[in-house]
């Protein structure tokens, strides 16, 4: 589980990553709030590993939520409350974006010392 | 080839994906400039796909860079001037950084019309 400012820990690989690149439309319009439920929700999920999270000033954003395997993902994609703030991105908050899911086979961190 | 503020385009999957996950240290030190050879320079390797990148207020910061496969992934990684960056980057730049090399299976973007 990340901190506000801290980067994920994910256990060894393998495991899947969900990348979902996207760029905001202008204004808030219910993002935020449905944005930071989105966050409480999936933790709760069985298999969520963590999740990262960054959006620049031009707009551009990209979260990458880490999974034990491509069952919970599709289990927390299916959720109706998250259904719904699909349909919402889709319509409102969202310009354009991208789904890549993706097994991750390999990762290292900044050494030690 | 993305434009300034546009999403990645990819080809079918799959493909490969590097997920560079991030937090700065305080202050530029030269951080501005390297980055804008390594996006420059990433771009001229053969089995380049595209790159996303994104970082907000917070520090946290994420890039991710989209290979044909791994070999061309390792090549990159080898280059003289990339693996500068590198030293620097776990010397300076970065208070933290995990990398994470993951197989693209699937992708969809947003529905047109």
């Amino acid at each position: 589980m990340s901190t506000p400012t801290g980067l994920a820990r994910t256990p060894e690989p393998p495991y899947y990553a969900v990348i979902f690149t996207s760029r905001r439309t202008e204004g808030d319009r219910g993002y935020a709030t449905m944005a930071a439920r989105m966050d409480e929700l999936g933790r709760t999920y069985d298999g969520f590993l963590g999740l990262d999270s960054a959006r620049g000033a031009d707009g551009v954003g990209i979260t990458v939520s880490y999974w034990r395997d491509e069952a919970a993902i599709l289990a927390w994609k299916r959720d109706a409350e998250h259904e719904r703030a699909q349909r919402a991105g889709q319509q409102t908050w969202y310009d354009d974006y991208l789904v890549r899911i993706a097994k991750v086979e390999r990762a290292y961190g900044k050494p030690q010392g």
